[in-house]
């Protein structure tokens, strides 16, 4: 069985919420959770359910102070921090998979210090998995990257479309670019030149996509620098919040609509809990030699067992071996140029 | 009175709706409009409804290729099309601004061609109003620019400032840097510098927010290069038309949903209309030297009325005459350093 390494520190809500997601992902999925952190606090959390035996703890005795001005520094000094120890548990092969909603930043320095990267990734970049319809988008680079070059939006387009087809099971996803409008020539030079190597890629290269399209259905992958990617992830979430706002503030307005509401309020939140990473599951971090899934500093307990059915998807898959392949086979093909 | 001049030949459903909204603009409006195209095809039109003394036609007998490959030089080689002969009457003061919703590349170059810029001014931008609870935030640039540098968000902010000042009514308003953290040191250079010559800028500059927190009322502008600032209005509308869909979808699943959504599909119709400039007015194109309000190209009569009190907005409060001192001043300022 699977075992998903779970830092048992890591969130607004750790270790109480984290402990109970760990409980629902065992009683929901076919895994096993190792939670990593301090011995006592986690082992007075468990204490609080009945025994389960897919639930192992792994002391991690150190803590890592967020405040901290150079936190990939004080990643680096503490080997013993709850989320290194998890990073460490998938590098000795204890472990497939790596979940923590602890600071974004913190996790990404734990996995590039402990698993590094994937020969022949520059920039490991987040990935999203986005709702239509019934379907499923992937957007990368949600947030990691700032000034890219071309040959990392190719790479990220690479790695998004890896996971579309071996974790989503789409063959031969395609591929948009992330621009502010359709036609060839938009956006910036950066843009424009990534259009060029995106056509001579190998990838199912689509063209450029604008921001409405992204829940259209129309490609499966959607590469972006994180700026702009990040830009459409946070932009969706902030208009989802306003809807939902102005619907609240309407179904005050007359007793009836209170009652109806009351029967409509799930199914709202449901479509809208769809577009929220943090709900729907985590982040991908694609690129290191490892599974890392990073939930939301806010994750509950269901955010968490959504985070962990992630990593469980990608391990399942073998999704990081696959990518190691196709970038192993993309420089050998690079060299006999 | 004030005189906005109409281009009735730009937009999908050109003449038709364009005639219309004109109509219904000067039935609501304190406001004369000038239609101004094909002189046949606009009195076929205006010949359906009762005579209006407020409307007038001015003709414009040659129209623009808009496959031609090189829009800017089409533009300029037929100075007598009808959004030039728009720009024209602006210029020459018979009117007081320009409606068009004809492609937005076309109607900016019409702008720069005729109008010119504002001096201090190197990028014109479009501004969008967007709104958040009962307020009203803008975002600036919304799509006109891409490789932008320091100085040109500085500039964009600033003209956001004057059009929230003037135009919204609200004094000093606060600035945003669109960006993918909170913190300072977020972002690309770009970014970085930004946010150094904004801090320095004399602009009420309150740091970095985030695409999730824009329709939150925390800023009164956003300011963003066009990438950013397009992708985070298309996202929105992106999200917002995928909500639509699944209520709609949610509502057929029961018969007592039928009613509910009878009552509560108009008020989520009105939230996601005002989140797209198409229909809540239009999109402002800032810095060239006079009022251009440009509406969608989808425009129909009503998204052709709240364009034009857009327009009637903008100019009645000075919008152009107290930019332009905004910017000379600065350049003294400048000068004087």
């Amino acid at each position: 069985m699977l075992k998903i390494a779970l830092d048992a520190m890591g969130g607004d809500k750790a270790p109480g919420e984290i402990v109970r997601g760990a409980l629902e992902a065992v009683s929901s999925l076919t895994v096993e959770v190792m939670l990593v952190g301090l011995d006592g606090p986690i082992k007075a959390e468990l204490n609080k359910y009945p025994a389960n035996n897919r639930i192992s703890v792994v002391s991690a005795e150190d803590t890592i102070d967020m405040g901290e001005h150079d936190l990939a520094r004080e990643i680096r000094r503490r080997p013993k921090a709850s989320i290194n120890v998890a990073m460490g548990l998938v590098k000795s092969g204890q472990a497939q998979g790596v979940v923590s909603a602890g600071n974004t930043a913190a996790v990404m320095t734990s996995a590039f210090f402990s698993l590094g990267r994937l020969e022949g990734i520059e920039r490991p970049a987040i990935g999203i998995v986005l709702p239509f319809n019934e379907g499923r988008v992937f957007l990368i680079d949600a947030g990691a990257n700032v000034d890219c070059r071309p040959s990392h939006l190719v790479q990220f387009a690479k790695m998004g479309s890896v996971y579309m087809e071996k974790v989503v099971g789409i063959a031969r996803p395609r591929v948009g670019l992330l621009n502010n409008g359709e036609e060839f020539g938009k956006g910036s030079l950066l843009l424009q030149e990534a259009y060029e190597a995106l056509s001579k890629s190998g990838l199912r290269f689509v063209g450029n996509v604008e921001g409405n399209n992204v829940h259209k259905g129309i490609v499966d992958v959607v590469v972006a620098d994180g700026l702009m990617g990040n830009t459409a992830l946070k932009a969706g979430e902030g208009v989802a919040d306003y809807i939902l706002q102005e619907v609240t503030k309407a179904l005050k307005t007359h007793p009836l609509y209170a009652l109806l509401g009351k029967l409509f309020k799930p199914t709202l939140r449901r479509a809208l809990g769809r577009l929220r990473y943090e709900e729907y599951g985590g982040a991908n971090l694609l690129g290191t030699n490892g599974v890392v899934v990073i939930a939301h500093g806010r994750s509950d307990a269901v955010a968490i067992k959504n985070a962990i059915r992630l990593a469980v998807d990608a391990a399942g898959s073998s999704l990081v071996e696959t990518m190691r392949s196709a970038f192993a086979a993309s420089e050998l093909a690079a060299a006999g140029n």
